[in-house]
């Protein structure tokens, strides 16, 4: 371990920001109770039994229930039919206590993904995958009605940290649909310079060693060094790997992309894995809802 | 003028390129008629009477009709009605024979852009701007319908000049919703490692000169130095700049955003302006027109 001596980062507290936005929109649904007697409501879909699906959604029916959203279960089997699934998106699409609807992912292989999530209504789609929304977030003068929730707990982090974004050189390390290619687009509409490396980038430190801002979303284990790291940078770690560790009891323990006592020696800002991007993910998740939800109730 | 012997870079000739284009899109036009007794159909919509905007649209038009594409011309006065507009892309949307609609910008101020480029229906939005086709060009696994013309026309010169993009350094320079942002996204799906630079950015020359590949769409006159040039880049200049020139007769000349004469003794290829990437938008847009047609007629 890192002594707090040779630390010259501050470790962002991911937990404590995102207990400190979910109060703020607890506060929030219970305004919009007593105004207008109603709250939001979240319909949160799981197919089959995996494990770890399951305690995500498990988590995030719990958080729901802990700001006042009211959370609508449905559990299908895992051969649920495609057609069965669709058509339970339809009955949640037109119920109007129903303001956000997930679908969690991965899918069974015999349902087509793209297909179920792009059944979704627009207006629900609280996880803002649709390439509609997509799209409004690429382009200038438009907005998505909804951003992706683990990129916009991203740029949360950093405003909630006192880390500016327009003018920087910020470097994302990964382009997945979820994380790596909305977070560049956030960043770029922030008024970052923006730069994007991945799996086909044969130097990838080149540009992560100039970067402000690191965004690492590749999902590989601590693969960005501390050497890579400018002096002073803001490091926002998306990866979470289990690796092996025998000293545990479970034989395993979470890791980040980076190497975060390497980089925390170096960077001013670095969030922790577990504990950063993690829970901000699902605070953005009641924050999209909770957002659907007025655009409806007060209109 | 730099002369030939200290020039080392080959300049691209689109204009030359784009001619081989369009004898490639005259035979399939050829093709599809003699086969399925149908042309592809291209309406070109232009409002008032911009000098500039006639010229384009002239240009369009008489580039169909080289290749065999039936063009319907819309002419309507400066002060149409936004809902007259709308209801003639309405009418365009219901006929048959019309497989791409364009609608010439900039419009009159009392008319809503977005609106109106909202109203074109999908398989018909030839210039690829409908955020819907923006958002599946930007994510992995999704494809639009049609590529914005400009952008796709860029990597068409890059490909037909044998300089390849699949692990490149690439660098855009400006961010514009119709050649910045989506040619990014389209070198990011060809697998170049992409930074996007912009006003905002405060050293532009710094990521410009690492880059293997430059695409310069700010809209600056000459804003990109030879010295910002890495030694055997690919440089493609979108800009189309009027620079007073008392030499001239006209009293102007055009130059790109890319100093040619100092880029061109150190890049490897580089695009001159006028008669680089403007002759590409057009026949891209036939391509597209052409591609929108077929997907109709063949099915």
């Amino acid at each position: 371990m890192a002594s707090q001596s040779d630390r010259k980062a501050t470790v962002i507290d991911g937990k404590a920001i995102a207990q400190t936005i979910r109060s703020e929109i607890a506060d929030e649904v219970r305004q919009l109770s007593q105004i207008y007697g109603k709250v939001p409501g979240l319909a949160v879909v799981i197919v089959g039994s995996r494990k770890d699906s399951q305690s995500y959604v498990a988590m995030k029916r719990k958080a729901c229930a802990e700001v006042g959203i009211k959370s609508f279960d449905v559990n299908l089997p895992e051969e649920v039919p495609e057609s069965e699934l669709i058509g339970k998106v339809h009955e949640l699409n037109a119920n109007p206590d129903v303001h956000g609807i997930l679908v969690q992912l991965p899918l069974p292989k015999h349902i087509n993904e793209e297909k179920v999530l792009g059944e979704i209504s627009l207006e629900k789609d609280v996880d803002g995958f649709h390439p509609l929304n997509i799209g409004k977030l690429a382009m200038k003068g438009r907005d998505p009605l909804f951003e992706p929730c683990t990129p916009k707990g991203c740029l949360e982090l950093l405003s909630r940290s006192g880390v500016s974004i327009k003018g920087k050189n910020a470097v994302v390390v990964g382009r997945s649909n979820i994380v790596g290619l909305p977070v560049s687009l956030l960043l770029l509409k922030a008024d970052a310079t923006v730069s994007i490396v991945h799996s086909r980038t044969p130097d990838p430190e080149r540009l992560v060693r100039e970067a402000d801002i690191v965004i690492a979303a590749a999902g590989q284990a601590m693969m960005i060094k501390g050497s890579w790291i400018k002096s002073g940078a803001a490091v926002i770690d998306v990866g979470t790997n289990a690796i092996d560790d025998p000293t545990k009891k479970s034989g395993y323990r979470l890791v980040g992309d980076v190497d975060f006592e390497e980089a925390s020696k170096v960077a001013r800002w670095i969030t922790p894995v577990p504990g950063g991007v993690g829970p901000m993910t699902v605070a953005m998740l009641l924050r999209n809802t909770l957002d659907g939800a007025k655009r409806v109730i007060e209109k």
